[in-house]
Parts: structure tokens; sequence; C-alpha cells
């Protein structure tokens, strides 16, 4: 078994610190996403999306949450993705909607707009990476108010969805978006997930 | 139980093909997106992110694919997502393959050009539109290499990442993207998908 990595690149640290959570450690091996070695065709092999990570174990799987399910299901404890029906709904509800409204969001307000990925994200469209903005916000304001009856973003316990969420905050700084002051519940809830020692995978 | 649906759009389709595939009835109310219902109090209350479908159960799931997995906890048969560890890898891997690189790129594709979209999408962005368009055409011809050697998406049976790519399939039409003759797996799948009563839903 080996996962190709991808650096700081806000997805394959998703799988990261999900492996952490697990405490599971899998031989890893680093993709160059600036050196554009997810293009190469030994890379595409693996991946013809050309997307990290990949987790190579006979098969090649792809996809952070796709990563992450094979591992819960491999070592369901702790269980990240929820258990029985309706707590598993709302984790997968909430991973969602972390990831269509914010997650994804604050990387198409990087990937258009930061000069760094001009020869990544082509074309680069600042006014599409502009729009953006304002919609992380929108999407924590929506947050906030919901943590201020629980303690994780899907409910009671920390799962996937705390991991999507925290990534995405964490890539604001370098989307250059600001969290407003007043979002004390999410700035709770952040520093609480920080603190977790998988938080530095 | 109570699913508020939407029409046309292709979410709330995804999640109507899966009922059907399953062969599950649920008590359905339509919400008019283009009159903007799924932007009113009432609804906000039921989503606060103002999107359609969703499923109240008692408590209020939204996100098509999460109402869809909570179908399959509730009656597994037929398994649309997979069964063990690694088919269930490899479905959720297409499925988010075939939203992230196609459904969702055909709906920025026609949110972003089409004049019907104006007062939904604010600010429409031609380019961003435009720039969509050949990357939902690079998708379907990797799909039309996997299928060369498979009869469905994810693997040898019909999983929800055919509906996904079904659904994403018949939306370029609205969206004025072709698919490129040449691509004779890809519409052989998609006779065959779409020959599946399902496919009426």
């Amino acid at each position: 078994m080996k996962l190709y990595d991808g650096g700081k690149a806000p997805n394959p640290r998703r799988t990261r610190v999900f492996l952490a959570e697990k405490g599971i450690t899998v031989p890893t091996e680093q993709v160059d996403i600036m050196a554009q070695e997810h293009k190469t065709a030994d890379f595409t092999a693996k991946n013809p999306l050309q997307r990290v990570p990949v987790l190579d174990d006979g098969t090649c799987i792809s996809e952070s949450i796709a990563i992450c399910r094979y591992f819960e299901a491999l070592r369901p404890e702790p269980p990240l993705f929820g258990q029985g029906a309706l707590e598993a709904a709302m984790v997968e509800m909430w991973n969602r909607r972390a990831e269509l409204n914010f997650l994804f969001i604050v990387a198409h307000a990087f990937r258009h707009l930061h000069p760094v990925m001009k020869d990544l994200e082509v074309p680069q469209i600042p006014e599409w990476g502009e729009a953006n903005k304002p919609r992380a916000v929108d999407f924590l304001r929506i947050v906030d108010r919901e943590l201020a009856d629980r303690e994780f973003i899907a409910g009671d316990r920390y799962t996937v969805a705390d991991i999507t969420t925290m990534v995405g905050y964490d890539f604001l700084k370098v989307a250059k978006i600001a969290v407003p002051d007043e979002l004390q519940n999410v700035r709770r809830w952040h520093a609480a997930v920080s603190a977790r020692p998988s938080a530095r995978a």
C-alpha cells in the first residue's frame, strides 16, 4: 500500500488528517503539484484525472473522500462518517455542504486570483475568483449559527465534516479571505479542532 | 416522510432516479426554483443553504447524495453504493469524479451562460461558463476509454455513479455542449442506462 500525497494542497491534507485521527500510518510518496508531477504519464496511469491524492492498494483509488471511506471500512474505529442511517446521512450532508459551499469555493478564489496558480488554472478568471470570496464567508455565518448549539460541524462528535471545514478554514489565509470577528462560535470550534494532534498533518 | 423535490434541476433528478432504482415511493412536494420558492423563510428553515432536494423524515436531510445514502441504509437492495471496502471506494471515486469533473462542470456552463439563469446565478460570468464546456467533453473522453472494458461507470453493475453521469449527460443539451460522435462506448452506455425505467424519473 502506498499513498501518493500532494504536500500543502487542501485535498491531500484531508486524507492525512483523517489517517491521523484513525491512527493509521501509510507509506507515502510526495507528488510535486507545482512541478506538474501529477501530469506525467506514470501518474496519469494511476489517475486519469491527474489529481492527488491517490492510494495504491493493488487497485488505485483516487478522490480524497473515497480514500477516507476505504480506510473507514478497513478500520471502523473511531467512526468518522457517522454510525446508523441518520447520523451517516447528517455527516454526508455536512461534509458535502462544507465542500460545495466552502472548501471548493475557497479553492476557486485561490486558483483564479493567486499568481502562483497561473500555469495550473488556465484560464484564470479573476471575476470568478472574486465572486467566490463572499460565498465562503456566507457559509461560515451559517455554520456559526449551527455551532451555537453543538460542538462539532455535523453533531456531537468529530467527523470528516470537521476535517473538510478545518482544511477549508486554514486555506482562507492563502486565498486572502478574512473571517469576520463576530463569528465567535466558528472561532471556538476552529481552536478546538486545531488543537487536536491530527491538525498538524 | 416527505421529499421536497426540484422539478427539472439535475440534483433532484439524481435522487428520483435513485429512488426508482430502489423501488421506493416517497410523498413529494415540488419546490419551484424559478419562482425562488427555495429562498422562502419556510424552506430556509428546512435547509439554510436554500437548495433542493430536502428529505424531511423528522430531521431534514439535504444534499442529493446524503438523501440517497440514507435510503441505501434503510433499504440496502439493490446496492447502489457498492458492497465491501474496495467496491464502495470505487463507486465513491467514480461518483465524485462524475460530479466534480462533469455534472458540476456542465452546471457551471449552464448557469453562467443561459439567459434563464440571470436572476439565480449572480454574477453570471460567461467566460467561466465557456471555460467549462471543453472540460465536460474531456471527462467523457476519459469515460469512453474506461467503458471499452466494462459495462457501467464504476464497474460491472449499475450504481449511483451511473446516475450522476447520466444526469450530467442529459443536461449537456440545455448547456449547449455537443458529444463528439467518436465516443461510441459512452453512447452505448448512455443508451443502456436511458432504457432503464428509472431514467424517466
